[in-house]
């Protein structure tokens, strides 16, 4: 089996995405991660949930969670104010473009594991000559590399 | 809301148990991580899923996936055999219980997620007094930290 038999079509943000539409997409579709494309319409970044949260939750609080529990729910309305009008592109890092979690299309799912355990990432973009064919999870691909393959009922 | 009212009943492993069975634990219930408890039945690691598949893919291949490539289907076969037998104890490493995504059970919506995105976890696990009484996953707290607050139909 190869990473193109195994792609699904996948939903993509843009860097002009609007940040709060991002995280709501990711929300809605329980997606394990945001696939973000340059304005070039090339993968960028793949940023898994958990990182994703930096799109709501200001740095600060990020670095010291317990300053939380002091904000009332009026400053909590002003930072989504706050936020308000923000792209994805305003909110990523440097450092977000490093390396990517892509596969070519005719990797192994042995090798899709492993660069998706190397990059601490649960989805993989699959490309094919630089175009984007699709992703794959790594709830797709856990039975693939099971001892013993895929259960078949 | 607070963590108590969002944790959840969620399936443990310990440092006893098997790792192949381990990983189809989590590849059955399509869990986002593996809470590890260790022999005293404390938490001592969240593995996300992507850091999982170390216990079925040698920490050589992860670091050079192209190898996958020239493994035969016989290699492979020797992988899962190498393994059978071994505990997650066996394949935690070093470093593997710093720090761990846990939350106080009277932590906030906001303080969660300032959590997971701080220890890159989509799942962080509730305690009272060191006791655990479940877990939160991030598919489970966005709702209620979007602007707006939960969809109410």
């Amino acid at each position: 089996m190869r990473a193109r038999e195994l792609a699904e079509s996948y939903p993509v943000v843009s860097v002009d995405t609007d940040a709060l539409e991002a995280v709501r997409l990711m929300a809605d579709r329980q997606l394990p991660a945001l696939i973000v494309f340059d304005v070039n319409g090339k993968p960028r970044t793949v940023l898994p949930d958990s990182q994703a949260l930096r799109f709501i939750i200001p740095e600060y609080l990020q670095e010291d969670p317990a300053l939380c529990r002091v904000l009332s729910e009026e400053a909590s309305g002003e930072l989504f104010r706050a936020l308000a009008g923000l792209t994805v592109g305003d909110l990523l890092r440097q450092g977000d473009s490093r390396e990517l979690p892509i596969v070519d299309h005719d990797a192994t799912t042995m090798e899709i594991a492993a660069v998706m355990a190397r990059m601490r990432s649960s989805v993989v973009a699959v490309v094919d000559g630089g175009q984007f064919l699709g992703a794959i999870t790594l709830v797709r691909l856990l039975p693939h590399v099971m001892p013993g393959g895929p259960a078949t009922p």
